[in-house]
């Protein structure tokens, strides 16, 4: 465990507990715990409700803490994540129901996947390809545990997974036949609407995915492969999934924290998402660092500081200024009437919140203006 | 210092020295080092032979080991980045001539740069604010030390500095007469041309930016405040500086790494700049994952290994397959032909090299297919 009295705030640590929402080292990540609790509580009472099992997606805040309290306020059953390393810092962690919502190939990672049942967690990997079985099941029984496996199916997102029932059912034969694996489902998240701003452009191509899903369903029941999970769903699709009777496994992950490019898709009444669904909990604290232009104020956050492929981030609460630039290490401000000051601070709402937290260390948690919480991005930059 | 020896493949590091070049953990940056020792021995050939000092950009790669590459090869001076806790780094790593290229306003921030100096590395901090002036001199009275000053022009970046030359020789006057500041120079970096594809345009802009700077240098000697030194210009733009009479310091990054934005830029005779003026020497090593779609390939390389802000990057040495989407864990591949197989390895070139080595831990050092080097990102994150 890193001893946080032992760090140099502002060099190893944005802020240290107990400290002034104002003395907060920038740019840095925080979280509002308030409407990071209310989000998550909000997400495992539907969830609940609908009697899903809710398996939070861990890679996009890659950090223990929050996994712990998904499970604590929401019900949360677990994690996915998407690399071998991210799901050993979960399972080392303690979270004891860890998918791999990913396709694993190389030797190296495969034996380190199947070491992970160690730690005491069920271990899930996703497979696409019927020549990674015997791998898998290799490292599985060279290692002396249990590896559980998915099927994935492509369903829309146009990366990994397999189209047709018959390969379902194919490799699902062949994961149930193997030594050390057992087959658990089916992984179906479709990622390619979920961003989408219609509710009904997002309900068409769910319900392509939800036949798609029940039709494999199906040829598994026929061939006495009855999946235990089907597992997927979104922060723009779970109320679909949820109500498919297809699904039984939620994988949201943006709900609890939200970013500024899944805050403009619309819900059912064409209400923006975080504007009454979810809130944002999530911000990059930056602070004013030249105003040396009367109508542009300078910030310190730039491209080291978040990721701008879903677009620029917005200044949260405020309709008077404006991010209008991102370079390495500088944000423009547009500041017309000049009302930003040096040392300002400004909650800069991301493009894309799973990017931006991979590039930070530390999420520092505020509550009534205060430093409540300093926790680590556990997992971030394990990309392997 | 790490142990390297305690450190998991897989987990903690991507590579362990003297392994095969197939062995290693994607998604992880690779250096051909012998590319990269050919790009810094000839920027430092350009700038010996061209009478500047050059201070090497420590925030491109944020690395003490390949700035100590720099100073031994390339005859580097030092570097220069942008933030205080980079500074830091560099400074406890060894380099003695630490310019931070940018404005420290924050309290905490200004009394960590003044103990920098404790080190014994010469200490340079840009001011584009008389009012920064008093808090600078105040830090550094209080640790009993001496911070050296620029006063930063904006020559058309559009981001922080003055305009004027009266605005510079105030600022220089107040900075002279500050007890613990010294006047050092100027800063003047057009970080907005570097990036123009056409030399005449680069050349056009940055005739405004010497012409600017060359009436603040006479600006100064007027007021008997002659600037030591003269700092600026990258990768787009080091012989327009070199060649101006005004500047005498320069400041390159990319050249080192080269990354797929600035390779497009063409030098005098119409030449793309990667096809000979440099050489990339800076990869995301990336494997494929799955394939099961024919014309298909997804590789690991997706959000959480690479910026994107920039483009996508580009598949090296081959045209036969091509990157074409990006999202948070893969990479998509064009691959019409069917010719890549699972675990087949390829060399990304980044988009963008700065942040893109930003989200990583490690640089793996590759020569003659085996692994030769593993440095530490060691700045990475160090963004306050």
């Amino acid at each position: 465990m890193t001893n946080l009295a032992e760090l140099e705030v502002g060099f190893d640590i944005p802020a240290a507990i107990g400290m002034d929402e104002s003395e907060i080292q920038t740019p840095c990540l925080i979280l509002d715990l308030d409407a990071l609790e209310r989000n998550i509580v909000k997400m495992g009472d539907y969830a609940r409700a609908h009697g899903m099992r809710h398996r939070v997606h861990g890679k996009m805040h890659k950090s223990v803490d929050v996994a712990m309290l998904q499970e604590r306020l929401g019900g949360a059953v677990g994690v996915c994540c998407q690399k071998v390393s991210e799901a050993e810092v979960f399972a080392r962690g303690g979270i004891k129901d860890v998918l791999v919502s990913n396709q694993v190939r190389d030797p190296l990672k495969i034996d380190r996947l199947a070491r992970i049942p160690l730690t005491g967690a069920r271990t899930i990997v996703c497979v696409d390809d019927i020549d990674n079985v015997a791998d898998l099941s290799a490292a599985a029984q060279k290692n002396g545990t249990q590896l559980e496996c998915f099927v994935e199916i492509d369903c829309g997102a146009g990366r990994c997974g397999v189209t047709t029932t018959q390969d379902v059912v194919r490799i699902a034969q062949a994961i149930d036949a193997a030594p050390g694996l057992k087959f658990a489902g089916i992984q179906a998240y479709q990622g390619a609407m979920q961003h989408m701003d219609a509710y009904a452009d997002r309900k068409a191509k769910l319900d392509i995915a939800i036949a798609q899903v029940r039709d494999a369903v199906e040829g598994l029941k026929a061939a006495s492969l009855d999946p235990e999970l089907v597992s997927g769903g979104g922060t723009g699709s779970y109320y679909f999934e949820s109500n498919s009777g297809v699904y039984n496994e939620l994988q949201c992950g943006s709900y609890a924290f939200m970013d500024a490019d899944y805050g403009r898709i619309l819900d059912e009444n064409g209400q923006r998402i975080d504007q009454g669904e979810w809130e944002n909990a999530l911000f990059i604290l930056t602070s004013v660092m030249s105003h040396a232009k009367a109508d542009k104020a300078i910030c310190d956050a730039g491209l080291k500081a978040q990721s701008v492929d879903s677009g620029l981030p917005v200044v949260f609460g405020r309709d008077d200024v404006k991010y209008i630039k991102c370079s390495d290490e500088h944000g423009v401000i547009e500041d017309p009437h000049g009302v930003l000051k040096i040392n300002d601070r400004l909650r800069l709402v991301p493009g894309h919140c799973d990017p931006t937290c991979n590039v930070h260390d530390w999420y520092v948690g505020v509550r009534g203006g205060k430093v409540e919480a300093l926790w680590p991005v556990s997992a971030r930059g394990k990309a392997y």
